[in-house]
């Protein structure tokens, strides 16, 4: 099959690689209809977050379960499945906990990094991580369940309550995400991007009717927005300091964004007289993962879709999420389709 | 009547001042049996927090209702009482949500600070910030009960649960009263004090036998104490960067100590990858202070007391509260009596 | 001015009333725009609830601030107001403890049923009980927020997650607005009710774009309906045998109808076993009112309305809420406008 | 090796049975040093409870590792351990989502009842179940931690909170086990128990100076226990009639007591106006276990154990748990120890 490594210099190259079949006899292959790219992969690509040579990359995908090892039950081939890519052993005293998030024997369990991925044309997962899209729900949708998993891990980690005010910083696919999880979980959401374009991008996204006016998007210099969030959300990673001054009193900010370099300073005094908290959520924890696939039904997760290329396209496909100094994003989610002629649209 | 009242040059002098008589229908004047020294008291006469010249200083008193206006109706002259000296309005739009501690009225309500307090013969309060001892309860733990309620509020921010591991950074009478609190909710409980007579007089106070072997005393350097705190309490306010050392994964912070001058610089990508939370309390929302009442019933408090002094002998009372360089701290909760003969021990 | 005031036959006669004007320094006198009937009104004319004989009927209403006392400091004539009816006397311990919905100086507070309420061109309160309608909102649908809050509170007492499957049982007025409020909150909400009429009056209400497909009408027959519920919601009052059926495992039953002859028997047993809650939320606690008036904002309440009349019509709309054995319900909402002139659509 | 297993006509018979030794690679085989009696092995005898015949019963266990499969990596023989009898698949939806205790897959899981218990010189079980027991404690505590668990589980369910007052109604072991945890959750106690016998048994147990004065034994007919409960557990389990006369305004009612033949009458509209829940807690998580095991290093939980029999003693071992009527119960826990020799006191 075709599947896009990791080089040892850091970039993805397609090449075949052997089609994996179910090892164990809990294990499923999965055919990959299509791939979000995620901020991570960018990250890996540009050396700021560390992934195995040789590795298939990609964690955010859907597919058709093409076989299964003897004891798989819950699956038959041809089932449509997204993949939920959080893999953990469930035996460590953190699992037992029920911490799956901060399972102990990480390695070689994270999908895309240092187990084979979603870039390619199959992908084998345990049965426990391939959860049934359904059946009235379109691949378009079911390929944003993970990152809703991911957002919806953020907002419930900032308490998020109904009638609160999020304000979301960054309107990338993550942060269109994170507000529309932000808005179904009954606040009013205020979304922060600087870049004109993305800015278009996201008020094109919510200006679907179910949204009503609960959506809005702003520059992040409006002065208005000072003291506003009863929640705030770094989507970007490097905003800190920033999301302090949009913070209301008792509100909490929450960091999403991976950044390996960021740092801030901040004024414990003034944390403790304003009743304001700063949320660090870890990844999210897998159980979240059927609440998003139920949530998925009614959000419409496929608007943060710009665009989709096959894995022959990859580097025109991460070059519409990098960005450029003086130019514009000019993408949110973007797709990789291994079969385009089986792409849905 | 004698009171200590503040100089404008932060300095505490004793002089006649009028006895407070009730002014409102729903005031209390309390005959003050003693009062204990906050660090806030301390703040002020170093300069480092503000107050109003010319006010009577304290806010953490027991005593006795003197008098009381036309439509008091839960107490009479005679109750023994415990002031709780966060007065709120109760009709601003914050007060309307419940969130007395951010009260958009405070100022002129700040007892000891622009609102006369409780270093004085006699205080007046309305009615309402006046709580029942219990009969059974002696005066020296009733006043502590204002203390306590600071320390409820830092925990219940911290989410603390039953089985976890609480780390109070410092010793003084905040961080053991703190470290009570912890206790009686469930956790063990880790006090860490550099300095070795506050170890030794905490070690004393944690000795009677309900507390088990629940609470123990650490140097802060013991290097066992990484990464085990569930909850960390920095009850001297600017170790922020130190308490994040002491944090477990998925731990909270919560910065209790009042400290103007201190800064922290904080990697989001740590906190995001370690499930961190640094958290802000607030002041106490007075609804907290029926519940410390009913805790203090079974909480050996009084131990925290080391020290009593007249009203006259203020300058030694704070005295022995003071750091000197290269001197040992020699108390915990300093208390000052008005009427010395009618102190209880 | 005119009022309809209660009867000690337990009826209703519109008469001239004195004109309540501000008694006390924070009191209001507000115009009254237009009242909602509640289930309670009607339960207090077929004998089923108390209330005080002479009262002034009618406690949802909104208005225009026609004076104020003179420490009122929120409000001047001409504001457009909504009433909150839970006054509470904020000094009592329950109320000390924040729990205003307890209060335990409600004699003489009930508005409506023995304090004078708005079934009237005007009517009297504490500054405290007026909030600002905001600008933009229709008197329609800020007169629906009054009975919005109290879904809330059962909604929440419910705890309620988004992803979860909400069961509201009963579309009438209460049911509707409840339904919205479940939904709002992040459910998928099934709302039955046998009554056709009322079942397609329910299913118009929702027939609105912004509720997609997430809430849907069902006949309480249907079987498909057994164990759905995470929170099945009685709004009648006498269904919590039936609600068993409907609570799907580790669910909650929240009883929300005023019924005062209903009586269940439950097996401790199966309760155990299930996981099962059956959870009695009180009145609103008056803290959720603000959050009431937010989440007004972006929710099309004034869908729920289908009747409004005079105060002369008084009879005429009583009516058309009753059941009649054997024909269907009619109405949803029903408005009583005092100055019809000014009632707006 | 020796076993009590269970006959067809539901009594227990002590004989030979075939030495467990590892199956799965992830198995460990424990030489049992004693076992507790629970509640439930008593309903079983007397046909109250289901379970399948020839099962060897038996689930409250402490031992050694005997030996252990190839894949174990967190045991070896000589670790001392206790047994957490609540098994659960981890792969059904269900367990997906967190919700171990509502495993679908129990059917032959159920240690005692359909999968081969504690009653015997061995067990086997998943290294999953075994816990380590801290070096320093002993086998008589660790031997209660398993009643501990379920006893947090209704603790937690009731949101107990420190401060509040727990009801708990029954002093027989898990009466009491239930109480020690309220207790250390913060609360005082108020421990209901009509026999004479078992309330000065239950008495001993909080003698102990570590229980200060929050534990005290009453008789259920105190007039004075009426509406005194924040929190009520019907430890019986037929009691949840009385037990709302226990019950404060907004408290919760916990079932936890067992009993297949009890139905109690509830009158919603009373629930409702006093904000009052009753709440069916299911089988402890097993996430909760860990917790336990803290939790009991500062619990003097041995004192519950009033009695221990060897395996060839059980028919005396029932009898002193069993009630007869007239008279007194004689025992709260009560052991079994396979090799006499070996049991420690």
């Amino acid at each position: 099959m075709k599947a896009l490594t990791l080089n040892a210099d850091r970039r993805l190259s397609l090449a075949a690689h052997p089609k994996p079949e179910p090892r164990d006899a809990l294990d499923v292959t999965v055919e990959v209809v299509q791939s979000g790219i995620c901020g991570t992969d960018r990250s890996v690509l540009v050396g700021k977050f560390p992934a195995e040579t040789g590795v298939v990359m990609g964690h955010e995908a859907v597919g058709v379960v093409d076989s299964v090892g003897a004891e798989v039950t819950r699956l038959a081939p041809g089932d449509r499945v997204v993949i939920n890519p959080t893999l953990y052993c469930g035996t460590c005293p953190t699992c037992l906990e029920g911490h799956w998030d901060f399972c102990s024997n990480k390695a070689g369990t994270e999908v895309g990094l240092d187990y084979d991925g979603s870039f390619a044309d199959f992908i084998r997962l345990p049965e426990l991580f391939c959860h049934r899209v359904p059946d009235e729900m379109s691949f378009d949708r079911a390929v944003v369940i993970e990152p809703l998993t991911c957002a919806l891990n953020n907002v419930e980690a900032g308490r998020l309550q109904p009638g609160e005010t999020a304000v979301i910083v960054g309107a990338g696919p993550m942060g269109v995400v994170t507000a529309m999880a932000a808005e179904r979980y009954g606040a009013r959401v205020l979304l922060l991007e600087p870049d004109t374009t993305r800015r278009s991008l996201a008020q094109e996204v919510f200006s679907s009717p179910e949204f009503g006016e609960r959506v809005t998007l702003h520059h992040p210099e409006e002065p208005e927005l000072t003291g506003r969030g009863n929640l705030v959300i770094d989507s970007v990673g490097n905003q800190l300091e920033r999301c302090l001054d949009y913070t209301a009193t008792r509100g909490r900010i929450v960091i999403m964004g991976f950044n390996s370099n960021a740092s801030a300073t901040v004024q414990p005094l003034k944390l403790l007289q304003d009743g304001v908290q700063i949320i660090g959520a870890g990844d999210y924890n897998s159980m979240l993962f059927p609440k998003a696939v139920e949530l998925a039904r009614s959000m419409p997760l496929e608007r943060v879709i710009t665009h989709r290329f096959t894995l022959e396209e990859h580097e025109e496909a991460f070059k519409v999420l990098a960005a450029t100094p003086g130019v514009d994003y000019s993408a949110l989610k973007v797709l990789l389709v291994p079969h385009s002629e089986g792409a849905e649209t």
